[in-house]
């Protein structure tokens, strides 16, 4: 099985000795600025002897897999310039900003976005007094860094958005340094079957280069640790066809690393050209075996071997700051002195602190340069979706809630034709759950991305396809990811998740809400990019034989920590309102947008007219629901959420009946945002506003379909707060109907109307009699659930009597 | 690279005829109860012709793994009986309860326990209507499963709670069923490294069995559709040695399944013999390539072909119920009860529905039952572990607030003597970041377990070592994984991790208090089992060049939703609490215990002996900070956190200072939920007793290390809730110094002055001026932090002068 394995100690030396001098002096010079920026406040181009004082008083930032990191950027320069290569690069180590920042920099781009710190001494030193400094540039990749659209502050995630980017850009080529550190995690770990869902024909194409460095903060990494044949035979069964670039030398590497690179990318536009050239057969595009690249270095590369008789170069000690003590210790000065000089910053650099001209030619031009590359900006190229109105797929029914319905298959339709009007700029993301969140509509237009072995019974309930617009894996950290790429690059998707396993991406949700936060606040440049849509369904609600595991509806507090400006959440009570919700979501940008819908048949209550006005408003009385004729009512039910509105619906109805005089308003929440104040989220009600609708002093007996204490997070300053008693899922579950599930929550009719009783003091009387009946249908609807394993008829097909 | 590869198409028959049409009787006797779990609710032995009414009303569970997942369970149970294995089963589909809980009814263990369904029809018929009904039995491997420490609800875990369940049980085998779509999700790919931390003399075996069955819900896998040689390679690169079971034909099949375990058995025994023999010459074992198993069998094995036209056994339509309507549906009603009849119960089962004698010999006995082995239910085996007295670890040190200490070096000398003194039963987790943590402390005792590659320099800085007690690796799933099985088998132990990224693993820690919750609320037969204990470091307030990303304490919200009855927060304000917290947690069971401690050096306050009074209490008053003497105060400083607490006494200070008449009292607070009120948790205060520390009507200024809208979800109903002003964490941050950090989330000293100072209104004369001053030391700060790059001295270096 080693035909296809390439260990690079061949003896092809495709640069010329000139260009090699030069590229190793353009490396050299990316080194520089790369310890520059840890170590230096003044004197960056080492004129004068290196004192104390020229050193920061703070010694911060990642230097070990820098010179690694520019090693492959400085060869992707030379053929992109020779090719004209069009290159992403997506730099997994994170920690390795240095290297991106000094690359980005060399090749004038950086200055012409920060024009402060400009391509010449000055600039230079703003630069490294800016880096890992108060106000100024981070040690990982963040947004503000030119040509990333990938952190690195969180590890993991490296590869999958790489391919996210490369979908449907078919003359794109990402290259991402993965860390080996970073590949021990799983979403990496997994993310290297990506393979099976990259079109060579119409997506472009990722080179992952292994950085194989051997070391994390303080350990060695595994894959560093396991023999030779392992490694090779991992990256085989992950379908790739690996080629080993290793060794310290820099001529013979600098050699090693261009024959490696030339042949990857052929064999890239080798695989291209052979499934561009079958034209429109799809069918026969087959899953080639990807290039990649398993680049072994020392860490800390280049930089000093030994400090105060420790090992340094090749070992974890070069993570950060190799020699930490320079300013205090005039040994240690002197070595990190020699080491600075041992790149010839003279060499490199004119008078005025500028690259040579020699070695500027190196790096590409315009938006060629990879920092510049307008990928890495995706909202230079965001383009909005071709949206059909949403007015053709409403759901027709007479009258308010009578008829059941699942939402997500409204939605599906709707979706369909936002696919089909959009086959290379939106995609359908989903954990193999498609068909199971009742989604499975959009297969008309088309079928699920798979690039791997197919067989005839595969055209069954969706089909197989290469060119397919459903992506479906299960790993939702994958799926993210590339979804994250997609949009960071410019392009739309919904990715629809089960509500109890979007908590596998919470920390990816926090993340990537981090870096639209910066890139939305604070970063001109940054265009603005779609947004991450998060459709929440398979609800707490509805999940019989799943049971307790299934039941977890608290990813909204994970949202509601992270910058208002950058997350909504809305809770489609029906069909038509999820409609109104999800064209919304679609057309804004710089949000994550999370939508609670559930895929079971549910009540249906507003018509598509009714709907787009309720959505837009977030937040309304429902008058056909209230019994307060506009007037100040005894009581307010409101609800957020599905299941939550129809019980509340259902109590009004039992309150009616058995508490005739009861005034009642019912208010249903779609923005969750709107229970904020208006100076706390920009979907916010102003307090006059929450107040009009809420009552300053009466009981509000709030259902709600998370976490209660959520509502108390979102309104503990109301005027009326301590009035809100909020029903919500209390950690209660187990294998249960879904009207048992509602009662030991306290979320069922029968509760919500006994509160409501014990709210008013005026129906006390009515109220008593009315508790005993109440109480009694708890226990009765227990008992048949139990007996029958379903709900009784009178529960399941409720409707509301008007 | 062939060799060690076996492609069990061999001719080898290991099982006599006799024997190989027993285990096939017994494994249809499993599928047919398997079947029935999810159809039948009457004439469970088919003794009558099958009827609509026999038909459950509604249809729910999983068939599609349960035919495979018994087939692996019979040929454990013929070499657990011929060798008298110790063998604990871990099922990763988890959708496949049913194969479990007819492989444990069938031995008589779930008789044992739920003795309601005992071993004959009557209490068949129980286990199927209890099967997916409410009040009943989960489709997953439940904590109700008798023989499960893995539920599989949410999917990727089994592989690590299997290691878990290995380490430091060297003669257990852990046989694990890892499902081909669980092997998709990211935690699962990059838990197969584990095995470079197993070691084969101290450590018991892992047998994994990829289940290749094709297909997830509605999809194939992707390890099932690619080429052989690539998913040779892959478990190869893992460090197996994989063995291919394919096939559908049952004889052949038990014959190659037969002679593939016995290989395997005997390569595990061989590797731990060659290990063992080495004695006590540790450093002589070097990592072995662990057998694993590859089954590849149809999907719903043995169920129907065809469905209405649709292809079933062998595709994804078997995955939960094969035959939906047989009770309306006579044509597919004949179809069930052909399948049904097809496993010929009238063979498997005496008069009295009991399994023939022929059959139950093939189980094993007593706890050699794999359902019934002792480590599935780990509290059975636990033993208290044995501590040293905390006294002897205090940090001494003469006035409250005068010196720096970080608190995890403090802690790390005590829990070096915790694992020496427990060096079988006590381990410690952390991601590559028990240095970065402080926590080397622990190295003098153990090291880093590495059963992989060493080189020489690998004892600079913690050594790597087979036998090391401290778990690294570069993935939090991973860890939490093994830690989950480690103390689900009775073992102890402490993860610690960066706050931020805690957050990776929220969706596992959610699933292990679902667990926690029902083990220990409702099954009294399973025994309490250690504390997962997570010390959350690495804090928000002390980011410097890390920025952003790794500012995020959420996890505390993620927790607070979770039952009370499982889940503890500490926030110990300095060393010798944290001491008192971690000697408390690591003597508990049945919780997760949340430790909220940074590494960097915090002021110290408290003594051993107030720190041990404090914790106990979980919240004071603390007096030497107050300046009310013990009157009724004008405002109240709360805090929780370490820098919170500093910086909310560095206020009191300068109130003292500036404000010389104002009365304030000091509250810290160590056990958050202390203040919730004790009906909502079992360490909630009482109202009365809240009111007193944090009176009925006077102002709260509360300083807190997280988000502060989680004081307000935890204390809305409080009486002065309305007069509570929380600052905190409010998600902004980017590279700052500490304290500028702590400004623009205004939680520092003058922010906290200036907000007393605010809500008294008897001191608005003095204070005027005091805010001009402290407004001033704002902005000062700030443009000292930004101009050199660290805080002003007096900041960095502040102690309480009293």
């Amino acid at each position: 099985m080693n035909d296809d394995v390439i260990r690079s100690t061949t003896l092809e030396k495709p640069v010329a000795p000139d260009l090699l001098a030069n590229i190793d002096a353009y490396w050299r010079a990316c080194n520089y600025l790369s310890a520059g920026m840890i170590y230096l406040r003044a004197n960056p181009l080492l004129r004068e002897p290196l004192k104390p004082e020229h050193i920061k008083r703070r010694l911060l930032g990642h230097w070990g897999s820098d010179p690694g990191q520019s090693f492959v950027w400085v060869h992707l320069n030379r053929l992109i310039k020779r090719d004209d290569l069009n290159v992403l690069f997506v730099s997994g180590p994170g920690h390795g900003a240095p290297a991106t920042l000094a690359n980005s920099w060399l090749a004038g781009h950086y200055p012409e976005i920060y024009p402060d710190r400009s391509a010449d001494e000055r600039g230079m030193l703003k630069l490294f007094r800016a880096f890992s400094s108060p106000g100024g540039i981070g040690s990982h990749c963040t947004p503000e860094t030119p040509g990333s659209i990938h952190e690195g502050g969180e590890l993991g995630y490296s590869l999958s958005h790489a391919f996210g980017a490369a979908f449907d850009n078919p003359d794109l080529i990402v290259a991402t340094v993965v860390g080996d550190g970073e590949a021990e995690t799983g979403p990496l770990a997994t993310s290297w079957h990506s393979n099976k869902f990259l079109n060579p024909a119409t997506d472009g194409a990722v080179l992952p280069i292994l950085h194989l460095n051997g070391y994390k903060i303080a350990n060695p990494t595994i894959l560093a640790r396991i023999p030779h044949d392992e490694l090779e035979a991992l990256f085989k069964g992950y379908g790739y066809a690996p080629h080993f670039v290793e060794g310290d030398e820099p001529e013979a590497m600098h050699q090693r690393m261009a024959a490696t690179l030339e042949r990857c990318i052929a064999d890239i536009r080798a695989i291209q050209a052979n499934a561009r050239a079958e034209g429109d057969r799809a069918e026969t595009v087959t899953r080639p075996r990807w290039p990649m690249i398993v680049l072994r270095t020392p860490k800390g590369w280049t930089g000093p071997k030994e400090v105060d008789g420790h090992k340094v170069e090749n070992f974890w000690r070069s993570h950060q700051v190799p020699i930490v003590d320079p300013a205090s210790n005039y040994r240690n000065l002197s070595l990190l002195e020699d080491w600075l000089r041992s790149y010839r910053p003279e060499e490199l650099f004119d008078e005025n602190g500028r690259l040579i001209e020699t070695l500027r030619a190196l790096a590409p031009e315009g938006t060629r340069r990879i920092s510049a590359n307008p990928h890495a900006n995706g909202g230079l190229l965001r383009q909005s979706l071709d949206m059909p109105d949403i007015r053709d797929y409403a759901f027709e029914f007479k009258r308010a809630a009578s008829v059941y319905q699942s939402p997500t298959v409204v939605l599906a339709a709707f979706l369909r034709e936002v696919m089909r009007r959009n086959m290379t700029s939106f995609r359908l993301f989903g954990p193999d759950e498609t068909a199971s969140n009742k989604l499975d509509g959009v297969y008309e237009v088309s079928g699920k991305r798979w690039v791997a072995e197919t067989l005839p019974e595969d055209d069954d309930g969706g089909a197989l396809s290469v060119d397919g617009r459903v992506m479906e894996m299960l790993s939702e950290h994958t799926l993210e990811g590339w979804f994250e790429g997609y949009v960071l690059t410019g392009r739309h998707g919904l990715f629809a998740t089960y509500e109890a396993f979007v908590h596998v991406i919470d920390s990816m949700f926090n993340q990537h809400a981090k870096w639209l936060e910066k890139a939305k606040n604070e970063l001109d440049w940054r265009r603005p990019v779609p947004s991450i849509n998060l459709l929440i369904t398979s609800l707490v609600w509805r999940q019989d034989h799943n049971g307790f595991t299934h039941q977890d509806p608290g990813f909204l507090d994970v949202v509601t920590n992270k910058s208002p400006d950058v997350v909504r959440i809305y809770m489609p009570p029906d069909a038509n309102c999820l409609l109104s919700v999800a064209d919304h979501c679609l057309r804004t940008h710089d949000y994550v947008n999370v939508i609670v819908a559930d895929k079971q048949p549910h009540l249906q209550y507003l018509s598509m007219q009714e709907a787009i006005v309720h959505c837009a408003k977030g937040i309304g009385i429902w008058d056909w629901a209230s019994t307060d004729q506009g007037a100040e009512p005894d009581a307010v039910i409101a609800c957020a959420g599905d299941i939550a509105t129809m019980e509340a619906l259902a109590a009004v109805e039992i309150l009616k009946e058995h508490c005739a005089d009861l005034k009642i308003r019912f208010v249903n929440v779609v923005d969750l945002f709107r229970l904020m104040p208006d100076t706390d989220h920009p979907h916010g009600l102003p307090h006059r506003d929450f107040d009009s609708i809420f009552t300053r002093d009466k009981p509000v007996i709030f259902n709600f379909h998370s976490y209660p204490t959520l509502v108390h997070k979102l309104t503990y300053n109301r005027t009326n707060h301590a009035n809100m008693h909020v029903h919500g899922y209390r950690e209660r579950g187990n294998i249960n109907t879904p009207f048992e599930l509602a009662i030991i929550n306290g979320v069922d009719r029968y509760t919500l109307a006994i509160d409501v009783i014990d709210r008013v003091p005026r129906i006390a009387g009515s109220g008593a009699h009315a508790k005993e009946w109440l109480k009694n249908q708890i226990i009765e609807s227990v008992r048949y659930a139990h007996e029958e394993g379903i709900d009784r008829d009178e529960i399941r097909e409720w409707t509301w009597k008007g």
